[in-house]
């Protein structure tokens, strides 16, 4: 799906796609993905429809390929020399009113792909599997360096702990996530329980 | 707010009071928050309207009042004498089936709450803030018997963290939570958290 998809994007020039991108994103926020139409999306870009389908095949690619598009570059790439200054370096990314939005389209795409197969299967593969695949590369460098045990069973769910520590945040606590809460939390609960 | 429904529905039988909460969370699995009218609650359980609302006040009261009443008793009412024992009584209390029927719903209300003003309210002073008192008193007789520190910050985060593994085990892993998953997370995250 990747290559195809990369094959098809590569007729239009990357701040074209930028630009598209942008403007799924836009529209999502207002309307939200099961109102968002491919309709909407070639109005607001002044695109074909039928550009839109051939570049992208469908609007759960292409509404996922624009969040991946938005994520500040790769987990791996962070590298300090230690998991708990790569954790850090991972917050710091972003502000503390970017993530409240990325949160909030995480949040709008995670709900919505409850009825939505084709965009389960998207964002499956487009967005949550390479975060798994990036984070054991993070975790397996800590792993060489001697910080984690390769058998420390909580490695298989840093992701369901941070996904966790994002979602409750909002409807246990009513307060956005921020980048002092999530570092508490990290503290708290993702160092101690891989045992760093 | 839960003295004055608790005055109001006094007016009803308890058989009556569970048929109703169980017509409401069919028809919320039917059709979902949004969709959901007090019409149809209305005919469905054979009642008035003025009924609905003079027992319940709102749809959103009525939905969150039938969720709890679904829930198996209250957290804090398991003692078996250690943390790890209540956690897993805990677990215990609903096979896969009705795990996976009640997070569904838990998910489907906890999507709602986002677009929902009202629904966020009752959900957090209905189910959310008494599961957090139950839970501190199964944490403080823990501290109480000395299996945790009473300065361990994971004390704050064990309802992020489970809400965590529930919600993240649909979307990361494409599976329902079972009995076995939770376990595993309990023992590979929640407990090494804890230092127990």
């Amino acid at each position: 799906m990747a290559e195809t998809a990369t094959a098809r994007r590569s007729r239009i020039t990357p701040e074209r796609e930028a630009e598209l991108y942008a403007a799924v994103l836009d529209l999502l926020r207002e309307v939200g993905y099961d109102a968002l139409t491919m309709d909407a999306v070639a109005a607001r870009t002044k695109s074909s429809k039928a550009t839109l389908y051939r570049q992208w095949g469908s609007k759960a690619e292409l509404v996922v390929r624009a969040m991946r598009h938005s994520k500040p570059g790769n987990i791996a790439d962070i590298d300090t020399g230690s998991l708990r200054g790569d954790f850090l370096a991972l917050l710091a990314r972003e502000d503390d009113c970017v993530m409240e939005q990325n949160s909030a389209l995480m949040r709008a795409l995670a709900m919505a792909v409850h009825s939505n197969p084709d965009l389960l299967k998207a964002f499956r593969e487009l967005l949550i599997e390479p975060e798994i695949v990036e984070m054991r590369k993070v975790l397996q460098r800590a792993v060489d360096r001697g910080e984690i045990r390769p058998d420390n069973p909580a490695m298989d769910y840093v992701l369901h702990m941070v996904i966790g520590g994002f979602a409750a945040r909002t409807f246990i606590d009513d307060l956005p996530p921020t980048q002092e809460f999530l570092r508490k939390y990290f503290e708290a609960v993702v160092f101690p329980a891989l045992g760093v």
